[in-house]
Protein backbone atom coordinates (compact mmCIF):
# COMPACT_ATOMS: atom_id res chain seq x y z
CA UNK A 1 0.00 0.00 0.00
CA UNK A 2 1.61 3.55 -0.60
CA UNK A 3 0.25 6.29 1.55
CA UNK A 4 0.93 9.88 0.96
CA UNK A 5 1.64 12.19 3.59
CA UNK A 6 2.71 16.11 3.48
CA UNK A 7 6.34 16.49 4.92
CA UNK A 8 9.70 14.88 4.21
CA UNK A 9 11.01 11.60 5.02
CA UNK A 10 10.96 11.72 8.96
CA UNK A 11 8.34 13.96 9.18
CA UNK A 12 5.76 13.21 12.26
CA UNK A 13 3.19 12.83 9.55
CA UNK A 14 4.75 9.42 8.15
CA UNK A 15 5.49 8.48 11.47
CA UNK A 16 1.55 8.65 11.97
CA UNK A 17 1.00 6.61 8.66
CA UNK A 18 3.21 3.88 9.73
CA UNK A 19 2.07 3.43 13.23
CA UNK A 20 -1.49 3.37 11.97
CA UNK A 21 -0.75 1.35 8.56
CA UNK A 22 2.17 -0.40 9.53
CA UNK A 23 5.97 0.08 8.77
CA UNK A 24 5.96 -1.95 5.83
CA UNK A 25 3.90 0.67 3.82
CA UNK A 26 5.14 2.67 1.00
CA UNK A 27 5.23 6.35 2.30
CA UNK A 28 5.56 9.03 -0.50
CA UNK A 29 5.99 12.66 0.57
CA UNK A 30 4.20 15.39 -0.75
CA UNK A 31 4.85 18.64 -0.95
CA UNK A 32 1.54 20.08 0.00
CA UNK A 33 -1.71 19.63 2.12
CA UNK A 34 -3.31 19.78 -1.29
CA UNK A 35 -0.66 17.33 -3.35
CA UNK A 36 -1.66 14.66 -0.59
CA UNK A 37 -5.64 14.80 -1.83
CA UNK A 38 -4.69 14.88 -5.53
CA UNK A 39 -2.06 11.72 -5.21
CA UNK A 40 -5.10 9.70 -3.34
CA UNK A 41 -7.63 10.95 -6.23
CA UNK A 42 -5.78 10.27 -9.06
CA UNK A 43 -5.10 6.92 -7.81
CA UNK A 44 -0.80 7.39 -6.89
CA UNK A 45 -1.84 6.18 -3.74
CA UNK A 46 -4.50 4.07 -2.00
CA UNK A 47 -4.29 6.16 1.22
CA UNK A 48 -3.43 9.89 2.38
CA UNK A 49 -2.68 10.81 5.71
CA UNK A 50 -3.60 14.33 7.14
CA UNK A 51 -2.87 16.00 10.47
CA UNK A 52 -6.37 17.66 11.48
CA UNK A 53 -5.99 18.71 15.46
CA UNK A 54 -3.01 19.22 17.30
CA UNK A 55 -4.07 19.14 21.43
CA UNK A 56 -1.96 22.71 22.04
CA UNK A 57 -2.23 23.95 18.39
CA UNK A 58 -5.43 23.56 17.81
CA UNK A 59 -7.60 22.58 14.80
CA UNK A 60 -5.93 22.61 11.66
CA UNK A 61 -8.76 24.61 9.39
CA UNK A 62 -6.80 24.39 6.17
CA UNK A 63 -7.30 20.26 6.24
CA UNK A 64 -11.14 20.74 6.89
CA UNK A 65 -11.05 22.85 3.93
CA UNK A 66 -9.20 20.02 1.34
CA UNK A 67 -11.68 17.43 3.14
CA UNK A 68 -14.81 19.37 1.33
CA UNK A 69 -12.94 21.03 -1.44
CA UNK A 70 -12.17 17.26 -2.41
CA UNK A 71 -14.64 14.32 -2.77
CA UNK A 72 -12.14 11.59 -0.34
CA UNK A 73 -13.62 9.82 2.69
CA UNK A 74 -12.39 9.70 6.12
CA UNK A 75 -10.88 6.01 6.35
CA UNK A 76 -9.20 6.16 9.88
CA UNK A 77 -7.37 8.14 12.67
CA UNK A 78 -4.40 7.91 14.78
CA UNK A 79 -3.39 10.05 17.73
CA UNK A 80 0.23 10.25 17.81
CA UNK A 81 2.54 11.24 20.65
CA UNK A 82 4.97 14.31 19.46
CA UNK A 83 7.88 13.62 21.30
CA UNK A 84 10.43 15.45 20.81
CA UNK A 85 14.24 14.67 20.59
CA UNK A 86 17.55 16.39 20.43
CA UNK A 87 19.54 15.24 17.37
CA UNK A 88 23.06 15.78 16.78
CA UNK A 89 26.24 14.09 14.76
CA UNK A 90 27.19 10.62 15.75
CA UNK A 91 29.25 10.83 18.75
CA UNK A 92 28.22 14.46 19.82
CA UNK A 93 27.39 14.98 23.03
CA UNK A 94 24.40 17.36 24.40
CA UNK A 95 26.84 19.10 26.56
CA UNK A 96 29.09 20.67 23.35
CA UNK A 97 25.90 21.79 21.69
CA UNK A 98 25.53 25.70 20.16
CA UNK A 99 23.29 26.14 17.85
CA UNK A 100 20.08 24.34 17.38
CA UNK A 101 17.73 23.99 14.39
CA UNK A 102 14.03 22.90 13.76
CA UNK A 103 11.23 24.48 12.75
CA UNK A 104 10.07 27.67 14.55
CA UNK A 105 6.99 25.52 16.83
CA UNK A 106 8.82 22.59 17.65
CA UNK A 107 11.69 25.22 18.79
CA UNK A 108 9.01 27.43 20.59
CA UNK A 109 7.66 24.06 22.05
CA UNK A 110 11.23 23.09 23.64
CA UNK A 111 12.06 26.72 24.61
CA UNK A 112 12.32 25.91 28.28
CA UNK A 113 14.86 23.12 27.82
CA UNK A 114 16.96 24.90 24.80
CA UNK A 115 17.19 28.42 27.32
CA UNK A 116 18.78 25.75 30.28
CA UNK A 117 20.86 24.89 27.74
CA UNK A 118 22.06 28.10 26.65
CA UNK A 119 22.31 27.39 23.08
CA UNK A 120 21.60 29.71 19.97
CA UNK A 121 18.51 28.76 17.42
CA UNK A 122 17.91 29.18 13.81
CA UNK A 123 15.06 28.57 12.07
CA UNK A 124 13.77 25.66 9.45
CA UNK A 125 11.40 24.65 7.12
CA UNK A 126 10.71 21.17 8.90
CA UNK A 127 11.88 19.15 11.82
CA UNK A 128 12.80 16.39 9.68
CA UNK A 129 14.44 18.45 7.30
CA UNK A 130 16.73 19.98 9.90
CA UNK A 131 18.40 16.90 10.63
CA UNK A 132 19.30 16.85 7.01
CA UNK A 133 20.93 20.11 7.59
CA UNK A 134 22.94 19.51 10.40
CA UNK A 135 24.11 16.21 8.45
CA UNK A 136 25.15 18.32 5.72
CA UNK A 137 27.51 20.32 7.98
CA UNK A 138 29.30 18.28 10.09
CA UNK A 139 29.46 20.56 12.70
CA UNK A 140 29.15 19.04 15.86
CA UNK A 141 28.03 21.86 17.85
CA UNK A 142 25.03 21.62 15.74
CA UNK A 143 22.05 20.02 16.48
CA UNK A 144 18.00 19.78 15.36
CA UNK A 145 14.74 18.66 16.43
CA UNK A 146 12.58 16.29 15.56
CA UNK A 147 11.36 12.65 15.78
CA UNK A 148 13.34 9.41 16.43
CA UNK A 149 12.52 8.21 13.55
CA UNK A 150 13.86 11.12 11.81
CA UNK A 151 17.33 10.76 13.68
CA UNK A 152 17.08 7.17 12.73
CA UNK A 153 16.29 7.45 9.18
CA UNK A 154 19.73 9.52 8.51
CA UNK A 155 21.54 7.57 10.93
CA UNK A 156 22.13 10.46 12.99
CA UNK A 157 22.07 10.57 17.46
CA UNK A 158 19.65 11.10 19.83
CA UNK A 159 21.37 13.28 22.28
CA UNK A 160 18.44 13.78 24.43
CA UNK A 161 14.28 12.63 24.26
CA UNK A 162 11.04 13.88 25.29
CA UNK A 163 12.83 18.01 25.46
CA UNK A 164 9.07 19.11 24.92
CA UNK A 165 8.04 21.65 28.12
CA UNK A 166 4.58 20.40 27.84
CA UNK A 167 4.39 16.25 27.61
CA UNK A 168 0.84 16.89 26.87
CA UNK A 169 1.82 17.43 22.71
CA UNK A 170 -0.51 15.07 20.35
CA UNK A 171 -1.63 15.29 16.86
CA UNK A 172 -5.07 13.82 15.63
CA UNK A 173 -4.46 12.62 12.43
CA UNK A 174 -6.96 11.29 9.54
CA UNK A 175 -6.40 8.23 6.82
CA UNK A 176 -8.33 9.52 3.74
CA UNK A 177 -9.19 7.43 0.68
CA UNK A 178 -11.29 7.39 -2.35
CA UNK A 179 -13.68 4.86 -1.35
CA UNK A 180 -15.48 4.85 2.87
CA UNK A 181 -14.96 1.83 4.73
CA UNK A 182 -17.98 0.22 7.11
CA UNK A 183 -15.93 -0.16 10.41
CA UNK A 184 -16.78 -3.07 12.72
CA UNK A 185 -16.09 -2.23 16.16
CA UNK A 186 -15.88 0.79 18.23
CA UNK A 187 -16.22 3.27 15.47
CA UNK A 188 -16.67 7.18 14.77
CA UNK A 189 -18.45 9.14 12.48
CA UNK A 190 -16.97 13.09 10.62
CA UNK A 191 -19.47 15.30 9.55
CA UNK A 192 -19.65 18.98 8.70
CA UNK A 193 -22.68 21.07 8.38
CA UNK A 194 -23.66 24.83 8.48
CA UNK A 195 -27.23 26.05 9.73
CA UNK A 196 -29.52 28.98 9.12
CA UNK A 197 -28.42 32.42 11.72
CA UNK A 198 -31.30 31.55 13.70
CA UNK A 199 -31.08 31.57 17.62
CA UNK A 200 -31.78 27.91 18.48
CA UNK A 201 -30.30 26.71 15.59
CA UNK A 202 -27.49 24.69 16.67
CA UNK A 203 -29.35 23.00 20.40
CA UNK A 204 -32.17 21.71 17.96
CA UNK A 205 -28.67 20.14 15.52
CA UNK A 206 -27.67 18.85 18.68
CA UNK A 207 -31.13 17.61 19.54
CA UNK A 208 -30.89 14.91 16.95
CA UNK A 209 -28.02 13.29 18.56
CA UNK A 210 -28.97 13.90 22.65
CA UNK A 211 -32.57 12.71 21.90
CA UNK A 212 -30.83 9.11 20.37
CA UNK A 213 -28.01 9.35 22.69
CA UNK A 214 -25.32 9.13 20.88
CA UNK A 215 -21.90 10.96 22.36
CA UNK A 216 -20.00 13.62 20.47
CA UNK A 217 -16.09 13.34 20.57
CA UNK A 218 -16.24 16.38 18.98
CA UNK A 219 -17.89 20.06 18.47
CA UNK A 220 -16.13 23.00 16.71
CA UNK A 221 -18.02 26.14 15.07
CA UNK A 222 -16.41 28.17 12.60
CA UNK A 223 -17.26 31.45 11.34
CA UNK A 224 -17.69 31.60 7.51
CA UNK A 225 -15.87 34.40 6.20
CA UNK A 226 -17.76 36.28 3.81
CA UNK A 227 -21.41 35.73 5.16
CA UNK A 228 -21.29 36.81 8.91
CA UNK A 229 -23.27 35.68 11.22
CA UNK A 230 -22.89 31.74 9.16
CA UNK A 231 -20.99 29.03 11.07
CA UNK A 232 -19.88 25.81 9.72
CA UNK A 233 -19.76 23.34 12.58
CA UNK A 234 -17.36 20.14 12.61
CA UNK A 235 -18.68 17.14 14.43
CA UNK A 236 -17.78 13.38 15.47
CA UNK A 237 -20.12 11.19 17.36
CA UNK A 238 -19.90 7.85 18.36
CA UNK A 239 -21.00 5.34 16.40
CA UNK A 240 -20.94 4.91 11.97
CA UNK A 241 -23.21 5.59 9.76
CA UNK A 242 -24.21 1.51 9.28
CA UNK A 243 -26.06 2.20 12.89
CA UNK A 244 -29.27 2.74 12.28
CA UNK A 245 -29.55 5.49 15.33
CA UNK A 246 -26.64 7.42 13.50
CA UNK A 247 -28.20 7.19 10.15
CA UNK A 248 -31.75 8.28 11.88
CA UNK A 249 -29.91 11.56 13.43
CA UNK A 250 -28.30 12.35 9.98
CA UNK A 251 -31.18 11.95 8.43
CA UNK A 252 -33.23 14.37 10.93
CA UNK A 253 -29.94 16.82 11.03
CA UNK A 254 -30.71 17.21 7.50
CA UNK A 255 -33.89 18.96 8.17
CA UNK A 256 -32.39 21.95 10.12
CA UNK A 257 -28.98 21.72 8.16
CA UNK A 258 -27.93 23.70 5.41
CA UNK A 259 -25.51 21.54 4.04
CA UNK A 260 -24.48 18.40 5.36
CA UNK A 261 -21.59 16.27 4.85
CA UNK A 262 -20.75 13.60 5.75
CA UNK A 263 -16.77 12.75 5.65
CA UNK A 264 -16.62 9.17 7.00
CA UNK A 265 -17.11 6.46 9.65
CA UNK A 266 -13.58 4.72 10.44
CA UNK A 267 -12.58 2.78 14.11
CA UNK A 268 -11.70 4.86 17.01
CA UNK A 269 -8.60 5.12 17.77
CA UNK A 270 -8.24 5.59 21.59
CA UNK A 271 -4.11 5.96 22.17
CA UNK A 272 -4.31 4.89 26.02
CA UNK A 273 -7.22 4.38 28.04
CA UNK A 274 -5.24 6.53 30.59
CA UNK A 275 -4.64 9.93 28.43
CA UNK A 276 -6.68 9.90 25.20
CA UNK B 1 -1.52 53.60 28.34
CA UNK B 2 1.06 50.88 27.37
CA UNK B 3 0.24 47.43 25.96
CA UNK B 4 2.07 44.00 25.93
CA UNK B 5 1.84 41.90 22.59
CA UNK B 6 3.92 38.97 21.31
CA UNK B 7 6.53 39.62 18.95
CA UNK B 8 8.75 42.39 17.83
CA UNK B 9 7.78 45.52 16.21
CA UNK B 10 5.88 45.37 13.03
CA UNK B 11 4.31 42.01 14.16
CA UNK B 12 0.76 41.10 12.64
CA UNK B 13 -0.30 41.44 17.01
CA UNK B 14 1.06 44.86 17.14
CA UNK B 15 -1.24 46.28 14.42
CA UNK B 16 -4.05 44.81 15.80
CA UNK B 17 -2.98 46.29 18.93
CA UNK B 18 -3.01 49.96 17.25
CA UNK B 19 -6.35 49.24 15.98
CA UNK B 20 -8.29 48.36 19.14
CA UNK B 21 -6.73 50.93 21.02
CA UNK B 22 -5.02 53.83 18.76
CA UNK B 23 -1.72 54.18 17.02
CA UNK B 24 -0.97 56.60 19.77
CA UNK B 25 -0.41 53.63 22.56
CA UNK B 26 2.84 52.74 23.73
CA UNK B 27 3.12 49.09 22.56
CA UNK B 28 5.48 46.97 24.30
CA UNK B 29 6.74 43.99 22.67
CA UNK B 30 7.45 40.15 24.35
CA UNK B 31 8.82 37.15 23.91
CA UNK B 32 6.62 35.05 24.60
CA UNK B 33 3.06 35.13 25.01
CA UNK B 34 3.61 33.80 29.09
CA UNK B 35 5.13 37.62 29.03
CA UNK B 36 2.33 39.02 27.87
CA UNK B 37 0.49 37.82 30.77
CA UNK B 38 3.26 38.59 32.86
CA UNK B 39 3.84 41.85 31.91
CA UNK B 40 -0.02 42.76 32.59
CA UNK B 41 -0.03 40.63 35.83
CA UNK B 42 3.01 42.84 36.93
CA UNK B 43 1.39 46.14 36.11
CA UNK B 44 4.09 46.68 34.06
CA UNK B 45 1.40 47.17 30.88
CA UNK B 46 -2.45 48.00 31.50
CA UNK B 47 -3.44 45.59 28.04
CA UNK B 48 -2.03 42.79 26.43
CA UNK B 49 -2.75 41.75 22.88
CA UNK B 50 -3.55 38.21 22.44
CA UNK B 51 -4.07 36.03 19.36
CA UNK B 52 -6.69 33.46 19.85
CA UNK B 53 -8.02 32.37 16.61
CA UNK B 54 -7.42 32.09 13.18
CA UNK B 55 -9.36 31.75 10.51
CA UNK B 56 -7.20 29.87 8.16
CA UNK B 57 -5.64 27.92 11.02
CA UNK B 58 -7.92 27.72 14.23
CA UNK B 59 -7.34 28.60 17.49
CA UNK B 60 -4.82 29.07 19.94
CA UNK B 61 -4.97 26.55 22.49
CA UNK B 62 -1.97 27.85 24.11
CA UNK B 63 -3.29 31.14 24.64
CA UNK B 64 -6.43 29.52 26.12
CA UNK B 65 -4.21 27.48 28.37
CA UNK B 66 -2.71 31.03 29.51
CA UNK B 67 -6.12 32.31 30.14
CA UNK B 68 -7.19 29.33 32.63
CA UNK B 69 -3.46 30.02 34.43
CA UNK B 70 -3.39 33.36 34.95
CA UNK B 71 -5.92 35.61 36.49
CA UNK B 72 -6.58 38.14 33.81
CA UNK B 73 -9.99 38.89 32.39
CA UNK B 74 -10.81 39.69 28.78
CA UNK B 75 -11.78 43.26 27.87
CA UNK B 76 -11.94 43.49 24.44
CA UNK B 77 -11.58 42.01 21.35
CA UNK B 78 -10.33 43.01 17.24
CA UNK B 79 -10.58 41.20 14.12
CA UNK B 80 -7.33 41.83 11.75
CA UNK B 81 -7.49 41.29 8.26
CA UNK B 82 -4.12 39.50 7.18
CA UNK B 83 -2.56 41.22 4.42
CA UNK B 84 0.85 39.80 3.27
CA UNK B 85 3.16 42.39 1.62
CA UNK B 86 6.21 41.66 -0.31
CA UNK B 87 9.09 43.92 1.37
CA UNK B 88 11.98 44.65 -0.43
CA UNK B 89 14.82 47.63 -0.01
CA UNK B 90 14.09 51.18 -1.33
CA UNK B 91 14.08 51.29 -5.01
CA UNK B 92 14.07 47.34 -5.35
CA UNK B 93 11.78 45.87 -8.04
CA UNK B 94 9.40 42.91 -7.69
CA UNK B 95 10.89 41.70 -10.75
CA UNK B 96 14.59 41.38 -9.33
CA UNK B 97 13.42 39.67 -6.33
CA UNK B 98 15.51 35.91 -5.97
CA UNK B 99 14.85 34.81 -2.95
CA UNK B 100 11.77 35.69 -0.50
CA UNK B 101 12.10 35.28 3.88
CA UNK B 102 9.51 34.63 6.40
CA UNK B 103 7.92 32.45 8.77
CA UNK B 104 7.41 29.58 7.16
CA UNK B 105 3.40 29.99 8.12
CA UNK B 106 3.32 33.00 6.32
CA UNK B 107 5.54 31.47 2.85
CA UNK B 108 3.02 28.74 2.62
CA UNK B 109 0.30 30.81 2.62
CA UNK B 110 1.35 33.14 -0.19
CA UNK B 111 2.63 29.75 -1.72
CA UNK B 112 1.01 30.06 -5.74
CA UNK B 113 2.09 33.69 -5.49
CA UNK B 114 5.94 32.89 -4.57
CA UNK B 115 5.75 30.01 -7.04
CA UNK B 116 4.42 32.14 -9.73
CA UNK B 117 7.35 34.57 -8.91
CA UNK B 118 9.36 31.67 -9.42
CA UNK B 119 12.47 32.39 -6.47
CA UNK B 120 13.80 30.58 -3.64
CA UNK B 121 12.20 30.76 -0.23
CA UNK B 122 13.80 31.10 3.21
CA UNK B 123 12.86 30.35 6.55
CA UNK B 124 12.48 32.73 9.57
CA UNK B 125 11.18 33.42 13.32
CA UNK B 126 8.67 36.06 12.54
CA UNK B 127 7.31 38.18 9.78
CA UNK B 128 8.58 41.24 10.21
CA UNK B 129 11.71 40.47 11.70
CA UNK B 130 12.56 38.75 8.13
CA UNK B 131 12.01 42.57 7.56
CA UNK B 132 14.71 43.39 9.50
CA UNK B 133 16.98 40.59 7.76
CA UNK B 134 16.48 42.11 4.32
CA UNK B 135 17.47 45.86 5.66
CA UNK B 136 20.49 44.44 7.12
CA UNK B 137 21.77 42.26 4.34
CA UNK B 138 20.98 45.36 2.09
CA UNK B 139 20.57 42.80 -1.20
CA UNK B 140 18.26 44.38 -4.04
CA UNK B 141 17.43 40.45 -5.03
CA UNK B 142 16.10 39.67 -1.43
CA UNK B 143 12.80 40.09 -0.06
CA UNK B 144 10.32 39.28 2.90
CA UNK B 145 6.83 38.93 3.81
CA UNK B 146 5.05 41.16 6.32
CA UNK B 147 2.86 43.41 7.02
CA UNK B 148 2.85 46.61 5.74
CA UNK B 149 3.37 48.27 8.96
CA UNK B 150 6.68 46.48 9.21
CA UNK B 151 7.55 48.12 6.12
CA UNK B 152 6.81 51.28 7.13
CA UNK B 153 8.57 50.78 10.21
CA UNK B 154 11.60 49.62 8.90
CA UNK B 155 11.84 52.31 6.24
CA UNK B 156 11.34 49.28 3.44
CA UNK B 157 9.30 49.37 0.03
CA UNK B 158 6.29 47.34 -0.45
CA UNK B 159 7.05 45.57 -3.62
CA UNK B 160 3.39 44.11 -3.85
CA UNK B 161 0.55 43.51 -1.70
CA UNK B 162 -2.37 40.90 -0.85
CA UNK B 163 -0.15 38.33 -1.92
CA UNK B 164 -1.56 35.39 -0.04
CA UNK B 165 -3.32 32.77 -1.78
CA UNK B 166 -6.80 32.96 -0.02
CA UNK B 167 -7.72 36.33 0.90
CA UNK B 168 -10.00 35.32 3.73
CA UNK B 169 -7.62 35.43 6.25
CA UNK B 170 -8.31 36.98 9.31
CA UNK B 171 -7.14 36.17 12.82
CA UNK B 172 -9.32 37.27 16.89
CA UNK B 173 -7.22 39.22 18.81
CA UNK B 174 -8.47 39.33 22.89
CA UNK B 175 -7.54 42.31 25.19
CA UNK B 176 -6.67 41.01 28.61
CA UNK B 177 -6.61 43.37 31.88
CA UNK B 178 -6.25 43.05 35.33
CA UNK B 179 -9.35 44.30 35.93
CA UNK B 180 -12.92 43.28 33.91
CA UNK B 181 -14.91 45.79 32.22
CA UNK B 182 -18.66 46.26 31.74
CA UNK B 183 -19.35 47.03 28.19
CA UNK B 184 -22.20 49.37 26.85
CA UNK B 185 -23.24 48.21 24.20
CA UNK B 186 -23.30 45.46 21.79
CA UNK B 187 -21.35 42.89 24.23
CA UNK B 188 -19.94 39.35 23.60
CA UNK B 189 -19.32 37.07 26.71
CA UNK B 190 -16.24 34.26 26.81
CA UNK B 191 -16.72 31.26 29.35
CA UNK B 192 -14.23 28.09 29.75
CA UNK B 193 -16.38 24.98 31.18
CA UNK B 194 -15.95 20.88 32.15
CA UNK B 195 -18.54 19.03 32.10
CA UNK B 196 -19.33 15.18 33.72
CA UNK B 197 -18.62 12.24 30.51
CA UNK B 198 -22.07 11.78 30.66
CA UNK B 199 -24.75 11.15 27.47
CA UNK B 200 -26.67 14.29 26.89
CA UNK B 201 -24.19 16.49 29.46
CA UNK B 202 -23.14 19.10 26.19
CA UNK B 203 -26.75 19.22 25.20
CA UNK B 204 -27.96 20.11 28.92
CA UNK B 205 -25.40 22.69 29.05
CA UNK B 206 -26.39 24.35 25.82
CA UNK B 207 -30.16 24.58 27.20
CA UNK B 208 -29.72 27.29 29.58
CA UNK B 209 -28.81 29.44 26.82
CA UNK B 210 -31.27 28.56 23.99
CA UNK B 211 -33.62 28.20 26.44
CA UNK B 212 -33.21 32.04 27.18
CA UNK B 213 -32.85 33.11 23.63
CA UNK B 214 -29.24 33.96 23.84
CA UNK B 215 -26.67 33.52 20.87
CA UNK B 216 -23.87 32.15 20.42
CA UNK B 217 -20.95 33.52 18.30
CA UNK B 218 -18.26 29.91 19.52
CA UNK B 219 -18.41 26.86 20.30
CA UNK B 220 -15.16 24.48 20.57
CA UNK B 221 -14.42 20.90 22.15
CA UNK B 222 -11.06 20.24 23.46
CA UNK B 223 -9.92 16.55 24.93
CA UNK B 224 -8.04 16.66 28.11
CA UNK B 225 -5.21 15.05 27.89
CA UNK B 226 -4.75 12.37 30.68
CA UNK B 227 -8.46 12.43 31.53
CA UNK B 228 -10.08 10.46 28.51
CA UNK B 229 -13.53 11.50 27.80
CA UNK B 230 -13.32 14.94 29.65
CA UNK B 231 -13.32 17.63 27.48
CA UNK B 232 -12.93 21.94 28.04
CA UNK B 233 -15.65 24.01 26.22
CA UNK B 234 -15.08 27.03 25.01
CA UNK B 235 -18.43 29.03 24.58
CA UNK B 236 -18.37 33.07 23.37
CA UNK B 237 -22.28 34.19 23.37
CA UNK B 238 -23.45 37.41 22.72
CA UNK B 239 -24.23 39.53 26.01
CA UNK B 240 -22.56 40.78 28.93
CA UNK B 241 -22.89 39.27 32.43
CA UNK B 242 -24.34 42.32 33.44
CA UNK B 243 -27.59 41.52 31.54
CA UNK B 244 -29.99 39.35 33.72
CA UNK B 245 -30.53 36.43 31.57
CA UNK B 246 -26.49 35.91 30.84
CA UNK B 247 -26.40 35.83 34.66
CA UNK B 248 -29.23 33.42 34.83
CA UNK B 249 -27.99 31.24 32.44
CA UNK B 250 -24.35 31.06 33.62
CA UNK B 251 -26.12 30.53 36.99
CA UNK B 252 -27.81 27.54 35.48
CA UNK B 253 -24.64 26.28 33.86
CA UNK B 254 -22.62 25.92 37.28
CA UNK B 255 -25.41 23.40 37.86
CA UNK B 256 -23.97 20.88 35.55
CA UNK B 257 -20.60 22.37 34.84
CA UNK B 258 -17.96 20.35 37.24
CA UNK B 259 -15.64 23.79 36.34
CA UNK B 260 -17.16 27.43 34.89
CA UNK B 261 -14.55 30.02 34.56
CA UNK B 262 -15.75 33.37 33.27
CA UNK B 263 -13.01 35.11 31.21
CA UNK B 264 -14.97 38.47 30.88
CA UNK B 265 -17.63 40.33 29.09
CA UNK B 266 -16.15 42.55 26.50
CA UNK B 267 -17.44 44.97 23.22
CA UNK B 268 -18.10 42.34 20.32
CA UNK B 269 -16.06 43.93 17.33
CA UNK B 270 -17.86 43.45 13.15
CA UNK B 271 -14.98 44.40 11.42
CA UNK B 272 -17.15 44.88 8.38
CA UNK B 273 -20.53 43.79 8.62
CA UNK B 274 -19.88 41.94 4.66
CA UNK B 275 -17.00 39.93 5.82
CA UNK B 276 -16.85 38.70 9.79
Amino acid sequence: MRVAFQGVPGAYSEAAAAELFGSDVVSVPCESFEMVFTSVEQGLCERGVLPIENSLAGSIHRNYDLLLQHNLAIVGEHHLRVEHCLIGLPGADQAEIRNVISHPQALAQCEGYLKKLGVSTSPAYDTAGSVGIVKENKDRTQAAIASRRAAELYSMSVLAQAIEDNAANYTRFLAVAREPVLPAGDAKTSIVFTLRNIPGALFKALSVFALRDIDLTKIESRPLVGKPGDYLFYIDFAGSTAEQSSARALDNLSEYALTLRVLGSYLRHRLNPLTL
